[in-house]
């Protein structure tokens, strides 16, 4: 209640809609916290009616009226959900609508509980409901047979004037309607304009994951990594002659405010490979080029996505290094931690044949290993760590464990690469001493 | 070419497909692999014909027919693509089509290669296609708008008898149709069965995760791990009393081969929490009850899921201890490693109140101070550890490491905790201290 109440103080620009059982104390609850509209519920579906609130149908259609007048005299905007609509026989669900329309509610919400109607049953329904009643209809649907979305657009399609989404589709068991893909499928595919501005999209659901540690998929529509990236040959040909051909084209990345990417993979083609060597200055002859993609797609084979420095290390093999050492060439790294021990690091290594030693602390051994290499480099280099990636670890704690690093220059040219050790301090040091190497070679 | 012909020759009872360009040197390859059939492809619509293979709309027409031809001429059933074809010219569509049925196609193809289709018109198109085509009709449906399941299942009522789609909805961008989603929704929804064991689905769906090193998202439909998980107190109070009120009941997870959790969260209920802390004998009265699920939706509130530790810490701290003093009293913690150095730790505690000093070694430092943990409390009692993850870490070295350890006594109980440090070592020491001292509690 006080999260709710803080909410409707925060003088936001969007009407605060509270969610209410038809109970009196739920509604007070609401009423005390200050918002400007309540939803307010009911099961009445047979199966939620019977085991759950253990009331005939008489008595929910009582309880559901009462509810809707207790707020309307309140003098508040109320919405009214049967919950389990989908379920519900269809004559008393519209017996039970009708009855809250009489009782002066503005808008009937039509649940899809646990997430069970298809495309064109909602597109069904929902048509019937339009035809039977006088005031706006909303839906809620569920994701578990993945038809949530669907559902929304079927039932805007026959009639409804709005559908409630959650960001990133979190919700109960496998969710609720994903905004993004709902508000996307509306302006780009339907032409129906909604008071989204969707560049902000990718922001907002990345903003949502970080709150929740829920973590997008790579393969989410739209603001997942993986949505604007292409790797078979084929589509990188294409994406790289007219990014229309293998996008939608009416949703562009930067509509969403995400980016789009080429991916080396195992069904990578010769565009894309010769793409990205040139991009790193390396022009590889036409059989060298083969030759690279070859050693690629084994890598690939192995379920590895290929980073720069993968890519870099296979093209120098076939092409020969271009110059005869790696700048930094690492003796030694000496890390010590503990809870009463503040962590510190050495680093021995040659920069350029030269010999350097630095150290640095840093708040746990990772942190002080890499703080250590940055002070090395920092004496001969501009480079700064863009990006740094521990891979979820899972078995013994003698499993590997895999470190990605991205490091930039002074002119925003940024080199992943990837390390992989028992030990978690060395395979970052390893993976932040090759990203640097590659990214210092001419 | 090798990965397919080993497929081909695997002995398995399924139709193994070749996927080939209209291209002779791509058919050879899917000829001389040993593949039953294949599904050839172009392209057809405007954008992608004119940007990428460059051909008119009449050479488009020629190859494919030509394509169809060859693979008949071999004795092999054909599959065609128009690929596109939801982007493609409905009248040029139908030509392209005709054409290929002519030339003796056994199937066609219907891709929405970009995923840019709505239900409604992926309806309209397979019911106008049906009545121009005597073959049957196959799709492939991409999921950018998040509607790859729907658009296969609106084909199929409109006269599809295929749908291609793949586990876990791999896939280039968003992915494809998935398998589990499209299939139950067939099963389930439309009483419509198919060859799959569905029971098989989960385990299936978990063997393409570990093989791909893509994880199944916890929301995903299905056969993801909330998929018939339940936190709210509503949900849960129902489930409880029977299962089919707040599942889609048509689809149970014993259908799937999946399990139901009740998850504590901000939303816990006081079902789900009594059933919890009696699994555990512990007993509350009815206050006390009220106080624990106030403190769980408080920590829940931060967004943390409840592990066992943190339900009984909260319990213990309202109930009373069951003992005075936790069985490992931590001290010290100090680790050293390096390259050339073997990663060492040393761990000072009071086990019952008695201190003890114990060392070990590791091959790195998470595994040298689990393992001198390990050596103290070997020294007392029977505990393993029975699983230990560390999650994926992004940001910065020095942003929080999460460790989640599970430990078991001999009598095969286990106790999870987690531990968040910023030190990746010391997260992993006071995750298994935590979960050891669970653990010895009666």
């Amino acid at each position: 209640m006080e999260s709710v109440r803080n909410i409707a103080n925060a003088g936001l620009t969007s009407e605060v809609c509270g969610l209410a059982r038809v109970l009196t104390k739920d509604l007070d609850a609401c009423i005390d916290a200050g918002v400007g509209m309540i939803h307010t519920f009911v099961s009445t579906s047979d199966i939620q009616r019977i085991h759950t609130i253990k009331k005939s149908r008489e008595e929910v259609v009582e309880m559901s009226v009462n509810a809707v007048q207790y707020i309307k005299d309140h003098g508040m905007r109320c919405m009214f959900s049967a919950m389990d609509a989908t379920r519900t026989d269809l004559d008393y669900l519209i017996e039970v609508y009708r009855a809250v329309e009489d009782a002066g509610c503005d808008i009937i919400n039509v649940p899809d509980t646990v997430g069970i109607i298809a495309p064109s049953g909602m597109y069904r329904l929902i048509s019937k409901l339009d035809k039977e009643m006088n005031i706006p209809i909303d839906t809620h649907c569920h994701n578990d047979f993945g038809l949530a979305v669907a559902n929304s657009l079927m039932a805007i399609e026959a009639g409804a004037s709005q559908a409630q989404v959650t960001v990133n589709g979190l919700g109960e068991r496998a969710g609720n309607a994903d905004l993004a893909e709902t508000v996307m499928s509306l302006h780009s595919i339907y032409g129906a304009k909604t008071s989204i501005n969707t560049e902000y999209i990718v922001e907002t659901a990345r903003m949502v994951e970080r709150y929740t540690g829920v973590q997008i998929p790579p393969h989410m529509p739209v603001v997942g990594e993986n949505a604007f990236a292409h790797e078979s040959g084929i589509h990188t040909h294409g994406v790289l002659e007219n990014s229309d051909t293998f996008e939608p084209g009416i949703m562009t990345p930067e509509m969403v405010g995400h980016t789009r990417r080429i991916v080396l993979g195992k069904h990578a083609g010769k565009h894309a490979v010769l793409r990205s060597l040139q991009s790193a200055n390396i022009n590889p002859t036409e059989d060298q080029l083969d030759a690279i993609i070859k050693k690629v797609k084994m890598l690939a084979d192995k379920g590895k996505r290929i980073t720069d420095s993968d890519l870099y290390t296979i093209a120098f093999d076939i092409l020969g290094k271009p110059e005869g050492m790696p700048a930094i060439d690492l003796k030694e790294v000496s890390v010590m931690t503990g809870n009463i021990t503040t962590s510190t690091a050495v680093v021995k290594a040659l920069f350029n044949g030269k010999e350097c030693v630095t150290s640095n602390v840093g708040i746990g051994p990772v942190d002080a290993a890499l703080k250590a290499v940055e002070t090395l480099i920092g004496q001969h280099a501009k480079v700064t760590i863009h990006d740094f990636r521990i891979e979820a670890v899972t078995g013994g704690s003698d499993a590997l464990a895999e470190v990605v690093i991205g490091v930039q220059n002074d002119n925003g040219r940024i080199v992943t690469a990837r390390a992989a050790n028992a030990d978690i301090v060395l395979a970052s040091v390893e993976a932040l001493v090759t990203a640097i190497n590659m990214l210092l070679k001419k």
